[in-house]
C-alpha cells in the first residue's frame, strides 16, 4: 500500500470521458532474419506464459480513509492487460495508426492496474508493432521511456528477455519524475496547498495569485500574448494519432546551414506544419502561435549539431520556454531564424536568472493553463497554443528478443484547450514525431505529416539553393 | 431536433465508466462461393464509399434549454463509426470473442452519433464477422435486431445492399419499443413523475411506494425470495463475452420428451450452467437462483415444440416472469420439470389477471432493481439474480451481399448487481446464446459455454436412457 502523490492524484482527477490521462508508446519491430512466418503468434504465446507481474504493473487503485492508494492487485488477469491483436488488410502504417488512434481514445478500467500491452501482427514487410498504454498516474513520460528501454537490448542475438511487466530481475525503475512540466508545476502547488485534491479551491487561489503577480511585472507580460485558435477549444473523446520518422542527418544538415540547434529545426518543422494546416482550414490566427517547449538550460552553444540532442532535455537543467512559432512569417528560412532567435533570447535571459527565478518563471508560464485545467474558468488566458516536447530515446539500434526496433513513437495526451500534442523521440539516427489530437476539434491531423515533410523540404531547398 | 424520451435519457443517465449502456450484435458470415481471398477488404472499400448516413445513425446528442435532444451531426466522420479490423492468429472463434469482449467494454464518444460498425476479417474457414454496437438510448434490443435484419436478405444472389447506416431507401424503422422490461417500467414511472431525469428523487419515491405496497400483499411476497450471490455485486468496467449456437432440433427433442416448451429447456440449460459455474467457485447459494425471464402470455399450450418459439416473445403479450431456476436441485431432468412447472404456474396466474394487473405485477417485480439502479440504495432487495432474455431473430437463412449469415449473437448489458446477462437469439434452425458478464466479478464466464452444453447433454441423456 502506497499513497498517491499529489501529481499522481492530479492525473486521475483531471481525467474525463473526453480527456483520458494515459500516455502511450508505439514501437515498430522487424522480424529476426531467421524468423518463421508465425513469429508474432509464437511471441504472443511466449508472452502469455510470463505470468509473473511486478511493481508498478501489479498495482491497482484503492482508497484508505478517503485517501487514494496503490495496492497489489491479488486477482490480476494478465489476459486483460496483454492483448494480441492484428491489423486489417493491407496492413500498412495507415492501418496501424488507425488502430492506435482508436485504442488511445479508450479509457482504462480503473479497477485494474492501469496499463495495457498490445502486440500487433499483420504489418507488412515482416514487421510487427507493440503499443504500450500506461496511465500517467502510474508512470510519467520519461519513466515510461526508461521502462520501455529496459525491455530492449543492443544485442541482436539476445533472447528470452523478461517482459515489460516483470522487471523483478531488473534494476529498480528510476523514481525521479521528469523536469518542470505543466504537471510538475501544478503538483508542486498542490503539495504546498494542503496535499489533497480536495483542496482544489486553495490551489486555484494560489495559481491566481501567481498569475496576478506575474501580470504586474513587465518582464512577464509576454506570457499572455498567445492568440486564440481552434487548437484551444474544448475537446471530444476521440483521437487521431499520426507518426513519422525523420533521418537526423537531414535535420542536422539544415541546422548546420542555418547555424541553429536541432531543437530549433524540429520546432520550425512543427511551426510550418501548423501554419499550413491552419491556413487550409482558414483558421490561422493573425498573431503567431506560441508553443510550450521544454529545453535544456545548459551553457548555450552556438551550434550543437554534432552533439546528441537528447542529452539536452535530460537531467535537471530543463526549463519551459514559450516559443514564438512565427506562423505569420511566410518564408521558411526566415521563420526558422526567428524561432531560433526567440528561443535563444529566452535561454540568454534564463542564463542571467537564478534557478529559483527560473522555477518561478516556469510556474507563471504554466499557471494559467493549470488554473484552467483545475477550474475550467478563464478561457481567455491563453499563454500557449500547443505543446511541442522532446523525449530522449535510445541512441543505438535496439532489439527485443532478436527483433530489430525500427522506430519508437510517443503517444501523448490531448486536453481541453490543448487539442494537439506534438511529442518527439530521438532513436538511433532518427527523430520520430508522434502527433495526438482531438479528432473532431482538429479534422485530419494526419495531413500534418505531409506538412512536416514540406516544412523540412522547404528548409532544405534554402540550403541547397 | 428531437427531445429524448425519458427512457432514452435513463440509459444516458445510468451510464457510468464501469457500466456502459450500449447493446451489441455479433454476426458471423461465410464468404460467397466465388469470393476472392481479399473479399473482406473489398467489402470494406465498398462500405467506406457509402457515405450517406440517415436517421437514426446521423443523430448526436445535444441539449436545448437543459433538455437533452437529438440533432443531426453536421460533421459526421464515417471513418470513426465504420471500422475495418482483423483477428490475430489463429483467427478462431476464441479470438473473435476476445475482440468483442474488449470492444464491448469501451464507452462510446458522446459527441458523436452513438453507434459503431466493425467489419472483422481474419476468421478461419473463409468466414468473417460484423460486430455492431449501438447505445441503448438510440435504439432498443428489438429495434436493433430489426435494423440489423434490414441489411439482410433471404436472396443469396442479391448484391449492393445499402449499408446499415443508410436506410433512406428502406422502410422506416418500427418506432415501437419492446414489451415490458426493466427499462420500460422505469421509463414509465419517469414519465409519470415529471418527465425529467432531474426528478430522480420523485421517481425513487414512487418506486419505493410501489415496493412497499407489494410487500404487504401476500401474493407478492415471492418477489423478495432471491438469494444474494456473486452475480449481484458491484461490477467493474471490463467485460467477457461468450457465445454459442445450438441446433433447435436438439432442444426440441428434449422439450418433446419432457413435455415442456423450448423456452423452459433453454432456461434449464442456463440454470444448469449457472449451477455448475457457481459450484466450481464454491459460491452456489443454498436457496435457488431466480431469473427474470420475459415470456409470452398467449393462451398456454402444453407443448409448443412444433411452433416457432420466437413468436412467443413478440407482440404485446409479453410478461416478466421471475423464474425459479432450482439450482439447489441435483438432477437435471427434475430441475427442468420444476422450472417448467414454476413458469407454468406464473403463466396460469397471469391468465387469471387483467392486463392492468399484469402491468402492476411487472412493475412491482422490477421496482426493487430499478430503485437500486437509480439510487444505489437498498442492496438487500434482491428480486432476481440474472436476466435470461430471448430476442427473436430471422427464421430463414439470410445473406448480406451474397455472404451467408451463419450466426447472430446478442451482446447485452451488465450492470451493478446484475453482473451477468444471458440473451438468446433464434436464427434459422438454431438458438444462439450470448453471455456478457463483468470480467472481474465473474471470472472465466466463457466456461459457462461448456456448462450449457453439459446441461443440454444431461437432459438428452435422460431422453435416450
Amino acid at each position: 500500500m502506497k499513497p498517491l502523490s499529489p501529481t499522481d492524484q492530479l492525473f486521475l482527477w483531471l481525467e474525463k470521458r473526453q480527456q483520458p490521462m494515459h500516455v502511450g508508446g508505439l514501437q515498430i519491430f522487424s522480424f529476426p532474419d531467421d524468423a518463421p512466418d508465425d513469429y508474432v503468434a509464437r511471441l504472443a504465446e511466449q508472452l502469455r506464459s510470463n505470468t509473473e507481474v511486478t511493481a508498478p504493473f501489479d498495482r491497482r487503485l484503492d482508497s484508505r480513509l478517503a485517501q487514494p492508494v496503490w495496492v497489489r492487485d491479488k486477482h490480476l488477469d494478465l489476459e486483460h492487460h496483454v492483448r494480441f491483436e492484428a491489423l486489417p488488410t493491407p496492413g500498412r502504417i495507415r492501418e496501424l495508426l488507425a488502430f492506435v488512434s482508436a485504442e488511445h481514445s479508450h479509457l482504462m478500467d480503473r479497477e485494474r492496474p492501469l496499463w495495457e500491452f498490445h502486440l500487433i501482427e499483420g504489418l507488412g514487410d515482416r514487421q510487427f508493432a507493440v503499443y504500450i498504454k500506461v496511465h500517467h498516474s502510474l508512470v510519467d513520460g520519461i519513466s515510461a521511456m526508461k521502462i520501455i528501454q529496459r525491455m530492449l537490448t543492443t544485442a541482436p542475438s539476445k533472447r528470452n528477455m523478461p517482459p515489460l511487466w516483470d522487471v523483478s530481475a531488473q534494476p529498480k525503475p528510476d523514481e525521479d519524475r521528469s523536469g518542470p512540466s505543466l504537471w510538475h508545476s501544478v503538483g508542486h502547488l498542490l503539495e504546498q496547498s494542503g496535499k489533497q485534491l480536495g483542496t482544489v479551491p486553495a490551489v486555484a487561489r494560489e495559481l491566481l495569485r501567481t498569475i496576478n503577480t506575474g501580470r504586474k511585472s513587465p518582464a512577464h507580460q509576454s506570457v499572455f500574448q498567445a492568440p486564440r485558435s481552434i487548437l484551444n477549444q474544448k475537446i471530444t473523446g476521440s483521437r487521431r494519432f499520426a507518426a513519422q520518422s525523420y533521418c537526423l542527418k537531414r535535420i542536422k544538415a539544415v541546422c548546420k546551414a542555418y547555424r541553429t540547434t536541432v531543437n530549433d529545426v524540429v520546432t520550425a518543422m512543427c511551426a510550418s506544419a501548423l501554419r499550413t494546416y491552419l491556413m487550409n482550414l482558414d483558421a490561422l490566427p493573425d498573431k503567431p502561435l506560441i508553443a510550450m517547449v521544454p529545453v535544456s538550460l545548459r551553457k548555450y552553444e552556438r551550434s550543437d549539431c554534432d552533439k546528441a540532442e537528447d542529452n539536452q532535455t535530460g537531467g535537471n537543467h530543463v526549463g519551459v520556454i514559450l516559443a514564438n512559432l512565427y506562423t505569420d512569417e511566410n518564408h521558411a528560412g526566415t521563420r526558422l531564424l526567428k524561432i531560433h532567435q526567440g528561443i535563444q533570447e529566452t535561454k540568454d535571459r534564463y542564463a542571467l536568472m537564478s534557478p529559483e527565478e527560473i522555477v518561478n518563471y516556469t510556474a507563471l508560464t504554466l499557471a494559467p493553463a493549470a488554473f484552467h485545467l483545475l477550474t475550467g474558468m478563464a478561457p481567455k488566458w491563453q499563454t500557449f497554443n500547443v505543446v511541442i516536447s522532446n523525449v530522449p530515446g535510445p541512441q543505438k539500434t535496439c532489439y527485443w528478443n532478436g527483433a530489430r526496433l525500427e522506430g519508437i513513437y510517443p503517444v501523448s495526451i490531448a486536453m481541453d484547450r490543448l487539442a494537439l500534442n506534438m511529442t518527439l523521440t530521438s532513436y538511433n539516427d532518427h527523430i520520430e514525431f508522434g502527433l495526438i489530437g482531438c479528432r473532431r476539434t482538429l479534422p485530419s491531423v494526419q495531413r500534418m505529416l505531409d506538412y512536416l515533410e514540406d516544412g523540412l523540404a522547404e528548409l532544405e531547398q534554402g540550403v541547397f539553393n
